[in-house]
Order: structure tokens, then sequence, then C-alpha cells
């Protein structure tokens, strides 16, 4: 048995609890499995006093993340305290910059700052993963990095936000109202107490950002992707489209026009997040509740579909614990010195302007029932060169 | 930039063309992302002269497969031949022992002679990759192998034979009976000429037999799965299914059974091929045409579903290219010596005996319409303790 790769885990919520369940559990067929034993030695959150589902009396508590990060007892930082500065991002610097490597969930950070924390990552010769930070526990990052990395992707797009789904399901099969299923979610814990970043599609749009560094090698910043979230959905929208054969679902999509690029690697990349009328049989249109699920074409696989749980303590944690033993036997620092995976230096894609994207749109419109009155919206349309 | 990882490449088919294609298409941004270039070396196939829709002028060109496996010029060794022994079985065996690693899409060659090969590959210190052989392009091996490692699995079934789904899906949605499609499949390229191992449900058991090995650590021997194919279904049964409310499926399915187990790795795991009435709205019934998919049910990820094509020359390619990806940047060395993967040793799970499998079944009758004939059969059902 080689020496035992050392864990310190920042955060200590329902990811941080479920992956220290998860490691006391499975721990002995792990490390059977990776011929090491891998060790939580340190853990930091807010609260010590605060009951868990697990005891942490015999691991090291440190008050701040930032030391734990750099502490020597580590090898691995793993940072599960969220946001996209902060605590989090000081404590990721402080890791990387300590030459540990780093394993995180947290999408915010990465959207805003993962070129720059990749980096670095690079420069200390240290591993930077991040398999939970998008759609939970479907292994969308690795199939993208490694398991697809002899096509030309084309698109990649699918249901990242859970909380929207969730609503829409509901909204759907249960005729219940926006406001309804939201608050039913927030009991649940299927929303946060303040939904904006959910509801809004910020949330969807980090992840988009995130897939789309690795699948195209292009960093977008955040503002360049054009979103809509689901609080303007009415009912009568969804059994308007039920009627015409349509679910509505918020999509982030990331489509390349290879037509105008310059090789086979190049072209223009149009990118949205937005609720979408998808034909019933479509197979995004039967993903439930919850559940999250990509759509990745590449040139020689063609289409694949990936699903899931994207969120929650233990699909989250099984993300993570696959990062962390990539990283026990090796693999992590290997892909991250010898394959490009973020280095957003692609220059042949260059993001596709939002008014030059061509899209159907659903149109619903209340109107008093009087002669003319269609006559003239169909002007005002043909006026600003709308077909419908 | 590193030096070259140079392949020989056995078999000249439709994957071995596609796999040169796409080496040709994609050399270039494959060797910038693995930073060194990747070269093929030597081929070997029956006719040298057969046209192919790349020329093959430019390397070197072998007559026996096993004499480009220990050939000192290449570093892997990619078997395209097929079948469970003969000219591949040589060349693989040859390829492990000369200290080569091997890429093999050979699933009847990996159900029959997996652990040997595997147990020869890790006494050399040499990969043996092979996601390829279940499920073309799906990166089912990759997943179970190293994503969901944080897991103990619990279920692992699917659609894994194109041809049956190709068949099925024709006589469901089309109303044509089982020769007519099949026939149909034939002229497509979609069914082999003589079919047998695809519709007696043989491939698919090949196919969950690696993936059984793979998920669970237990090795089975062929005919420790019971399985049944389509060829007995008539249109008849699909069009009853359907009013009850069915799709009939071709599933390959592998259940474990904590229950009866000793530890929380331990338990008996129930394994068959079959054809299988779903819910229309299940995910697997959706699944259309040549294309497969695979449900995978660990403890902390829930359940997880993959799909995309799983046959055809490029999807095949696709994952081909991704095992010797790997294996330029070490990845697959590394699983090889650090994961147990293909050990067989999981003495704490048994296979669960046939006999022993509750199942509900699907009972059609062609009865004389007189009184008693249903008293009759209950009778006959009743005598043999089955509840209807």
């Amino acid at each position: 048995m080689n020496r035992p790769l050392k864990l310190g885990i920042a955060g200590l919520g329902t990811v941080g609890t479920g992956l220290l369940q998860l490691l006391a559990e499975h721990g002995p067929r792990l490390a059977g499995n990776v011929s090491r034993p891998i060790e939580v030695v340190g853990v930091c959150a807010r609260s010590r006093s605060k009951p868990r589902a697990v005891t942490t009396d015999a691991i090291a508590w440190f008050d701040e993340a930032a030391r734990l990060a750099v502490d020597p007892s580590i090898d691995v930082f793993v940072e599960l305290i969220g946001g996209e500065g902060g605590a989090a991002k000081t404590a990721v610097e402080a890791a990387l910059n300590a030459g540990k490597s780093v394993v995180t969930a947290n999408k915010a950070l990465l959207a805003k700052h993962g070129a720059d924390l990749a980096g670095l990552a690079e420069q200390q010769g240290v591993a930077l993963q991040f398999e939970a930070a998008v759609a939970g526990g479907i292994p969308v990052i690795k199939t993208l990095r490694e398991a697809l990395a002899g096509n030309q992707l084309r698109r990649v797009y699918g249901i990242l936000n859970g909380t929207c789904n969730y609503i829409l399901t509901g909204m759907t099969e249960q005729g219940r109202s926006y406001t309804d299923v939201l608050a039913e979610a927030q009991a649940k814990g299927y929303a946060e107490a303040d939904p904006t970043l959910d509801v809004d599609g910020t949330d969807a749009a980090h992840k988009l950002a995130i897939l789309v560094q690795i699948a195209f090698g292009v960093a977008v910043p955040l503002p360049a992707i054009p979103r809509r979230g689901i609080a303007g959905i009415d009912l009568i929208d969804i059994r308007f489209a039920h009627e015409l054969g349509y679910t509505i679902k918020l999509l982030a999509e990331a489509f390349l026009d290879p037509a105008n690029g310059t090789d086979e690697a190049g072209g223009q990349l149009a990118l949205h997040v937005a609720p979408v009328m998808l034909k019933h049989a479509r197979p995004l249109a039967l993903v439930r509740d919850a559940y999250n699920a990509i759509t990745v074409v590449g040139d020689a696989v063609g289409t694949t579909l990936y699903y899931g749980r994207g969120a929650g303590p233990m699909p989250t944690a099984s993300a993570v614990i696959a990062d962390v033993i990539d990283l026990a036997v090796g693999h992590a620092q290997l892909s991250f010195r010898t394959l490009r995976l973020w280095s957003g230096h692609n220059r042949d894609i260059t993001l596709r302007p939002q008014a030059t994207m061509p899209s159907r749109f659903y149109l619903r419109l209340m109107v008093q029932d009087r002669p003319g009155v269609l006559a003239d919206v169909t002007r005002a349309l043909a006026n600003h060169r709308i077909s419908i």
C-alpha cells in the first residue's frame, strides 16, 4: 500500500457532510481500488458546533479556509465553500500557490476566475479538478475532456439547472403556478431562499461558460452569454405550448457554426440560456424534476446524451470523489500537465453576436376582439422585418 | 513537443478505415492537445488491394497481425480484427507479451478471454484499453472505471445491441414483420448477413459480461448469463404490449441485491439478456433505431443514463481514439497499474441462480373459444405455482 492521499475539506454544508459520509463508508474499498488510503486530515467550516450527520472530532479543525489550504499536512484542498470570490477564491489561490492540487464544486468561482486559476495551477504544476461544478453527479467534464477528445465538438446543450426544471415540471404536469411550485421547491430544499441566480438563468450560464471552455477552448465572460430565466413564463404559455406539441425547458446551449470558420476547428460560437419549446418526444423534453441532462454532438461520435441528478449532497460528493481518485492515482496531474485543457487559446473561434442569431420565437398576444387588430400587429412585425 | 506515439492498426474494415480518416483529419489538433503527435506506422488487413476510403501507401504494410503486434516500430497495438479467438487473440497476446499496450474494440474476445488478457497486461506493466468494445461511442467503460469509482454500483442495464433495437423500432413504429425489418437492416448494414449473434442476445451478453466485470469486479462466464433473443417476438406481441402501455426492448441487465450479502460490497448479482416490456415513458423505451443507452445506478450518484450510437465506423473510432489519447498522455498506464480494474477478485459477490430470480412475464394464449379453456389454463399454471 502506498502512502495515503491527505485531504483538507473547506465547507461542511450538505455536500461536505455527504463527502465525509461517503469516504467513511467506502474508504476501505476505495483504498483497495486505488492502492492507497484516502484520508481527511483537516476540515474547516463556519460553525464548529453546528450539529452534523458525521462527527469531525478526529479531524483537525481550522477556522480559516486559507490556513487549511496551505497546511503542510494536506496534499489536496477540497473547496466546498461556494461563491464567486471571497473566502473560496482566497483559499483556492492559496492552495495552488502552496503547490496543492485543488478539487472544487464552485461553478460561480470557475465561471468568473477559471482561466486565471487554471493558469496558476499550470504554472505551479498542480491540478485543478471541478467535475462537481457542472451537472452534479453526471460526469460531463471528464467526458468532454477525455472520452470525446478525439472529436471536434459541434454542439453542447442541455438542462443544467435543477431548480428551474423542477419548477417547470410542476407547472407542466400539475398545472400549478410558478410562485406555488417555487414555494414548494424552497420548502423541499431544491431552491434557495433567494432563488434569483437559479431562476434568472445565471446559474445555468455559469455552467455553460465552464462547458464551453472545456469543449471549445474559448473563455467566455459571463456578460457575453445572453440569458433569460423562467420567471416570465405564465401557466398559459405552458398550456399553449403543450397543445402545440411542445414542452418548455430552460436550456443552456452552445452551437459551433463551422461554415464561417477558417479551418475545421474554427467558426462562430452561438451561446444562450433561455426557455425553449421542445417537441414532446425530444429526449430533453422528458427530463423531469431536479434532474439534469446534457446533449453533446461531436463530428465522429454523433449525438450523445448524459443524464442524472444535477445537484444534491451525494451525487455531488460522487463527482468530488471521482476527482479525488483521479488525483490519488495521478490521472489529474497528467491531464493538467499534458492536455491543454483550459487554455482559452482557440483564436479560431469567435463568439457570434446575439443580433445575428436567427431564432424562432413563440408570441402570445392579448388583444381586443375587434377588426384590424391582427392587421396592426402583423404590420408592426413586418416593419421590424419579423416573419410570422 | 514530445516524441510521437506510434500505432500499429490491425484490421482495416469500416472501423479501421474510419480511425485512419479521423486521425488524418484531427491529427494536428490532437497532437497539440496531447503535446505529442499520434502516428500510424503500421497496418495489417486481409487484402492490401481492396479499395478503401483512405490511402495506406505511406504506412508500412504487414501481412500478419501477430507480426505487426510485436514490431519494434510500434508503441501501441490497435486490434480491430474481431472474433473471440484466432488471429485477434494471437496478436493481442503477442503485443502484450512484447510489452506493447493494446487498444481493442473486440467484445467477443474480451468477454471470453478478458480476465486472462488483463492479467497478462498487468504482469507486463502495460495497458489493455477497450472503450469501443461496449456501446460504440458512449463512454461507459471510462464512466464505470473512473467517473463513478466513488460509488458502490447497484444496477447496470440497457440497450446494448443496435441491430435488435433497430428491428424492434421498425416493428413497433411501422407495424412491419420481424423478417421484413431484418432484411432492411441487413441491406443498410445494421445487421450482418448472418445475424444470429445479434438477434439471439449473444452480442448483448458479451457486452454485459464486460460491464459486469468493470462495475462489480466479477468474472462471469458467458454461459452463466441467461439470454433470450428477439426472433420469437411476433408483431402481435408488440401491438398488445403497446395497448397495455409498454414498449418491447431487448435489455441486458445486471442487478446487485445487497440484502443477501455479507457487507456493503457483497451480495447476489442477477444477470440476464431478454426482451422486456417497458412503460412507454421510461427513458430506455424512447431509444430508437440503432442507438444504445445504458442506465447505471450507484449508491451515491443515484440513477444516471448514457445515450449515443452503439456502433458504426466513426462513433467506434471516437472511442478508440479516446483510448489512444489516454495512452498518449499516460492515463491508461496509470489506471492499469494503480486501479484494480479487471481483477475478478470480488469474492463477496455471487451470481444469483436463474431459478431464484422472480420475474413478471407476459403470456399470450391462442385458444379455442369454448367454455373451460381458461379454467384449464389457470389450473395448469396453478399446478406449477405460477401466479397470474
